[in-house]
């Protein structure tokens, strides 16, 4: 049998752009015999290693996904049969990429692990947007959250980010985005602007903007599809107003 | 007078590593006509475009840092002399960054203003030394605050980030650090873990972990200096965790 150097690379490969990977994630990619990779991976990137073996291990329409013990299991065999796996994640591996859980399964078993860090959706698709997370005066902060837990119930979180002024991230969020809007609105706070984005980097990206009160509509009209980001908070007028300041700009030339 | 294209592009360098800039940004830098940057940007991604104007806008000891309507005005001025300014920062422009005020200011005045996001150090800092900011039954979210506002004072949603059940990472806030442990302890929340990671994803990162009621102590023995991180929350264990995996192995081996 052949000797392996056996090492593991958690990489972040962004929201989808393939040129939003960072350089130190390009190398990792370059010099993989395996990678594994998800549904949100564009593909793009695996050319980047022509020679390695690509295993998807994500959700796909007409076949079960593997589960998260499988996918431990899989990333330590390849790393000990064929060397320097990456494993290629949408975002960061370690927002709500459970990327901690692969690093300590491998870590346990004596497999050197190394991180990467990604483009997290949650601050660049809405700054791809026009949406900037925070902004002197107006938002001093941001929360960023799933909208429903590993048991499938909506997160009791979100009745406490509603709460503060930060502004608020939700990310794999779209299906549950009316039980969002209902809790802000009990919290009072119904006027606050909301944006939805869709396919945040990509050319296919659309985003959509209203408020509390009317961005459950908004989606339904103009079919925004999922995967996509929901900001709540006053930052959100922002993009509002530079599209503005563009049009009166074309108006102008 | 030379007939010039004037366009903006903000890009956001990352924690401190040169490689964790994006390809995209890599790219923008290298077709820069005009780089102005920050002290927490690396001084090695200025030579991606030798023969760039490079301009410093930060802070150094011994001279007045620019204000922010200087910088914006600054910029302008470069991108109609000079053609492409790329605006380097540190982390992402707009994670504290007052990216959207260059933006805006730029978009007022007609000049095109493209986006580039960064690794943000409030997710990839804590990710480098071993924390997750987000791991399935610990943390379903995170809230990024800085810990004082442009007044001075103390944000007060540090108070509000205390009650949630998010990891809490501040940027900016090791001179706070008292105050901040303060908040924790009037919330009942003496006991929670704590991290700080000083110049993280360079060769000198430096991180120190105890809990909310002896960090300070920690900090100050360990002269931890700023940049620094500050991490609040249960996943902080997990870096624990994994280092003392690390050594079981090392032992074995």
């Amino acid at each position: 049998m052949k000797q392996v150097q056996s090492r593991i690379t958690l990489v972040g490969a962004g929201p989808g752009d393939p040129d939003l990977l960072t350089i130190k994630g390009q190398k990792a990619v370059r010099s993989a015999n395996v990678i594994l990779y998800d549904a949100l991976v564009n593909e793009e990137l695996l050319e980047l290693a022509p020679a390695a073996k690509k295993i998807f291990v994500g959700k796909r329409k007409g076949f079960k996904a593997l589960g998260q013990d499988e996918i431990n299991r899989l990333i330590v065999s390849e790393a000990l049969k064929n060397g320097h796996v990456v494993r290629l994640k949408g975002g960061d591996s370690f927002v709500f990429g459970r990327g901690y859980e692969e690093l300590n399964y491998a870590q346990l078993l004596g497999i050197p692990v190394e991180v990467v860090p990604g483009i997290s959706s949650s601050i660049a698709v809405p700054a791809l947007a026009g949406i900037p997370v925070t902004h002197r005066g107006s938002a001093n902060g941001f929360y960023v959250l799933t909208a429903v837990l590993a048991d499938g119930c909506l997160n009791p979180e979100l009745r406490l980010a509603a709460q503060t002024n930060a502004t608020v991230v939700i990310l794999m969020g779209l299906s549950q985005l009316k039980n969002i809007a209902g809790i802000y609105e009990e919290t009072g706070k119904g006027q606050t602007s909301v944006a939805v984005v869709s396919n945040g980097s990509l050319p296919q990206q659309k985003s959509v903007t209203g408020t509390v009160e009317t961005i459950v509509e908004l989606v339904e009209q103009q079919r925004i599809k999922a995967p996509a980001v929901i900001v709540i908070g006053e930052v959100v007028k922002l993009a509002a107003e530079s599209n503005a300041i563009g049009i009166i700009h074309q108006l102008l030339n």
